[in-house]
């Protein structure tokens, strides 16, 4: 399951630049429209990248899994999938107010999805189990969650307010979860 | 083998969403004509996620593969490789009914796909085998096959006649097969 | 080199599938055009079978490797990553003459550096090793090469004398190779 | 990470193919606008080749990672992520001197990118260590960012002045890091 989850989340992150259409000019100028797709483009790689590293942490403190963690994971990955296709919305109409609050729906739904793999996975191996008491409250995970609540209707105000608060989530998540890492570490 | 089926799955799983084509407006009514692209969506990467699942486990129970063995699943992969083509023409035409009906002959094909592969390798593994034992009569199997061959004809006469069925094996589907699973784990 | 190549070989034999263009009409005759299309993926469908399958028993075989082979493995895959290209062209010019000659001349490609791969090989693990005997002087190889030299003129007179010649070397490969399971095996 | 590396090496250095617009002409002819958008894919390809044979050499010398491991290697995957995007405009624009230009921007983006992951590593795993001793000064390297970092602007001036530096790097690559290899074998 590790593996095939890698293995999407990294086609996930590769064909995103797709999008990144070629422009038929060939100045400088035929750039600046693909600004705030690169832009996009740049947010999208760091939330994958944040989701491949704590889901490849969380995995590695994973014993066993029955068909409901891999629906859960299932889930979790749909909804990465559709990162690409919100990230080049979000781009190709220069953070118009609606796609950026899309952007933040599916990022709010991966969040959930996480979450929901997470307990699965703490049901499963028990409340006394070393994965449990790695992803101990998750707090950052359940603050990310509300960030993203708040940004979605204040995008549709002012789409900097929610993009701003979407870029806030990622630079609080950079850190790779050290909780797991020590814990399974020891 | 199994690495090169999963790596194929994943992908196949990620390249559909590029079929999801990003809308030129930036109001929620743009997104409207995608939905039935979405439900494609969604009900082809539960499809795909169910043949990974169900594969995966089929796979691990598996000492040895022959020539045979290697054709019996790049066919199976191959039926699995033309799941973005039909989903999306199903999709962009909001379930008309040649479409739908194409759409199950792909999945009737995977699925007499998957039966090839898992009686090439009782064949190979013996009638005595853990194999053997764990695929057992493939009761869920043969049902499905028989679903899909009753629901392409009738998605002729009702699109959802034909998709309604699609889903039920679907819904059918979603445990993944815990007869492997049980004998394999004793 | 192994896991990158089987990489690399699954993700070309998958984004095939994205120049089957999906028609905006709901028809079967929709469809007819897709035919020569579809023929043509099939056939490279099972050539990358073909490669992926012997590339991977070969590899099997191989106890190290240098910059040397590395790269000779490098210059396979990348006439293996032009198939997808001479593919769509062959299909949607419905199998015109030029594009089924360049078709061949990519699998001539293909088949020499594949040559070049084993000859680096066996000069790498000496004469005497299990790779060189079980390589042997493979005559199957050479041939390939020969009649796809022989098919890629006749494609330009006759577009179906050059398929044919295609198609019969697939068929002939389609065992996977023998000589190496076997000596591998023992 | 090592997986996933070269799961995005992988996807990036297959994708590029898509890139190569299959013409809509049978003609010899028809292939002859494509010969810039090849020759650029070539050098590209070999460019990825030469990325991942250094990059899983040098992984291969790694024993522990931490996050801003984790961060660097995503750095450097998210310049080589571009490649596609500026080969593809860099081909279809016939070398024209600013794409040219950018080309080598990121290119020097990524050998910037891999001396700091380089450098993270080596701070990681001490100054003595064998990964250290093994990288060593890393003449190479900086040659290579030096002669990007002049490419850039004779692009500006002469196309074939860039281009040729970056062939000319690409050259001087083309033989995988032996200092790593010879540390390690012994």
């Amino acid at each position: 399951m590790e593996a095939f989850s890698d293995g999407v989340i990294a086609i996930i992150i590769t064909i995103m630049v797709l999008e990144l259409r070629v422009p038929h000019e060939t100045g400088l100028t035929a750039l600046r429209p693909l600004i705030p797709v690169l832009l996009s483009y740049v947010l999208s790689f760091i939330y994958l990248g944040i989701y491949w590293s704590n889901h490849h942490h969380l995995l590695h403190a994973v014993d066993h899994v029955d068909g409901r963690i891999l629906w859960a994971n299932l889930h979790l990955l749909f909804w990465l999938s559709l990162v690409p296709f919100v990230t080049a919305w979000m781009g190709e109409n220069h953070f118009a107010t609606v796609p950026v609050a899309i952007y933040g729906l599916v990022l709010l739904a991966a969040s959930i999805a996480y979450y929901i793999l997470t307990r699965a996975l703490i049901a499963l191996h028990g409340r006394t189990s070393k994965l449990s008491i790695a992803v101990g409250k998750d707090f950052k995970g359940q603050l990310s969650t509300g960030i993203y609540a708040v940004g979605i209707p204040l995008a549709l105000l002012r789409w900097w307010l929610g993009f701003g608060l979407y870029v806030l989530v990622a630079i609080m998540w950079l850190v790779p979860d050290r909780r797991i890492e020590r814990t399974l570490v020891d």
